[in-house]
């Protein structure tokens, strides 16, 4: 079948990959629409040594699925992180974190750039009607986003602050929005700032960052730089959180995070049922981000789209 | 002036209320719209022995005020305690908590179903420029549901409910929406129905409560048959927020409140920024909620038809 495979930091497009056999609590899935996301970018240039084919961003249709035959015909999202059931982890709530997981399109599972893949059966949630297939593309990041009010009880009254109004930052915004808090995006472009003022969120210019004010700091630039500028937005036992994988180390003063009683939140993956009755409802529209969409064939030309400054989301259909 | 005043359980209509003169922090205001709230028709029942001009949900313009004359002609809202400022409630972050505090239309501050009233000016809001008259007079009651998000860190993953689907429940039931939790309204009549179903808010009959299972459940309804029924929706655990008034004693098990390690959170007003964000967003409509506009005049009647069955929102127009 084709598929966008990677190896030693290099993309290429094949089509001897051979179609993956589901096992026996999988479903063999059919891509409908990927979405490339910084995480893959981020492959690409090494972040974390994967080989096998790319993508975890999708909507499908489920083709075979023998352990819920129900599934089969439907068009399905699914979580990334299929976890093996049995460790503290998992047995606790936290399959996410199960160490034994592989990730779809990440780690030890090939992903969505191909024709089929497959997922564990529970991993997939179908996708309700009245959502199109270009808005469920966007489930797993808008979930990514929907974390971090699973994690930070983030009150109406908070100040907030999201730095990075990027792919993530503009999802983020978004969700963060409907709380009703005092929300403020930091934006560098004019385009990121036209997406957020079209949903009547708040922007704020990089020459007018807030000091030592911020109830609530979302860092979702991915750069260590977007970090300091987070840190120094934020009032002393602020609460701080890190959407973001950097790529490399990041150094800060620990002592100040002690001093000014910071708390630091990491935040990744998150809750598919939220994000899709968000959808559902349209109380969030992810569309507005889409650039391009390219077929497959063409998956080195959209991921060099996808890797030009102040492009949003670029799709593959399948 | 004209006011409706309540003085022994009863309700006239007056045309020979003095005009109020606002104190050095005061503001005097000319009501423009008003809202007849539960409260209003419990206190008329003799929930609290107030005397004096009834009604507190307003929207309004500043006429006078001394400290804050960029205020004069401006369109506001206003929270209803009004506190002292000076004691311990006040200076840690609690002032409708004071307990010197006076309420609008409810202890002590004649209220809004008048020509004028006063308020101190730090209680006013003005209200941003796209929101209309008819959603503005609800923000009294729109702050009160917030609150819940206020005191409860609601995760989008949580299984909720609130049972109650009048006039605050609507309300509370439109601003939960908005979280992305797996929401459900208990309903007993049609339109209650119709005005969710409308927001793609999921409702169930009374026929089919849940029980053990939910993880937030909101007792609306101002009825003890309200607490029975949220209790029982209730899993081990979970927390309960009484959005109510109740006229009379609750009676409930307090051991099994232990035994199942429940918690019960008392909720009353809320914060209006975030409020009145909302309402500028058109994230919660409350206009759907209006019934009928009366003149002042007609405030007997007004409240009469308040307080039929299946009545939401009765406005008074001054």
């Amino acid at each position: 079948m084709q598929a966008l495979w990677l190896e030693d930091q290099k993309l290429s497009y094949r089509t001897d990959v051979p179609t993956p056999q589901p096992g026996p609590d999988e479903a063999l899935i059919r891509t409908r629409l990927a979405g490339i996301c910084s995480t893959d970018l981020e492959l690409l240039r090494g972040y974390y040594p994967y080989a096998g084919v790319l993508g975890h961003e999708f909507v499908g249709e489920v083709v075979e699925a023998a352990a819920a035959p129900h599934l089969v015909g439907e068009r399905v999202v699914g979580e990334i992180n299929a976890s093996c059931g049995n460790c503290d982890h998992c047995r606790t709530g936290r399959p996410t974190h199960c160490g034994r997981r592989t990730v779809l399109g990440i780690s030890g599972r090939d992903g969505v750039f191909a024709e089929t893949f497959t997922l564990p059966v529970e991993n997939l949630h179908p996708v309700p009607e009245g959502v199109e297939d270009h808005a469920a593309v966007f489930t797993e990041p808008l979930a990514a986003a929907v974390e971090i009010l699973e994690q930070v009880h983030l009150r109406p009254t908070d100040r907030v602050l999201v730095v990075g109004a990027g792919r993530l930052g503009q999802l983020i915004s978004q969700v963060l929005s409907l709380s009703g808090a005092d929300l403020r995006v930091v934006v560098r472009h004019d385009r990121q700032r036209k997406l957020l003022t079209q949903r009547g969120i708040v922007t704020i210019p990089e020459k007018d960052l807030p000091v030592g004010s911020m109830d609530v700091v979302i860092d979702a630039t991915g750069a260590p730089g977007g970090f300091k500028v987070a840190r120094e937005a934020l009032r002393p036992r602020g609460r701080l959180v890190l959407k973001s994988t950097y790529a490399g180390k990041l150094d800060f003063d620990a002592s100040a995070l002690v001093v000014d009683e910071i708390t630091l939140v990491g935040s990744r993956c998150g809750p598919f049922p939220p994000a899709l009755r968000l959808l559902e409802k349209s109380l969030v529209d992810p569309t507005l981000l889409i650039d391009d969409t390219f077929p497959l064939l063409e998956g080195l030309r959209a991921f060099e789209k996808a890797g030009q400054g102040g492009v949003f989301k670029v799709l593959l259909s399948v």
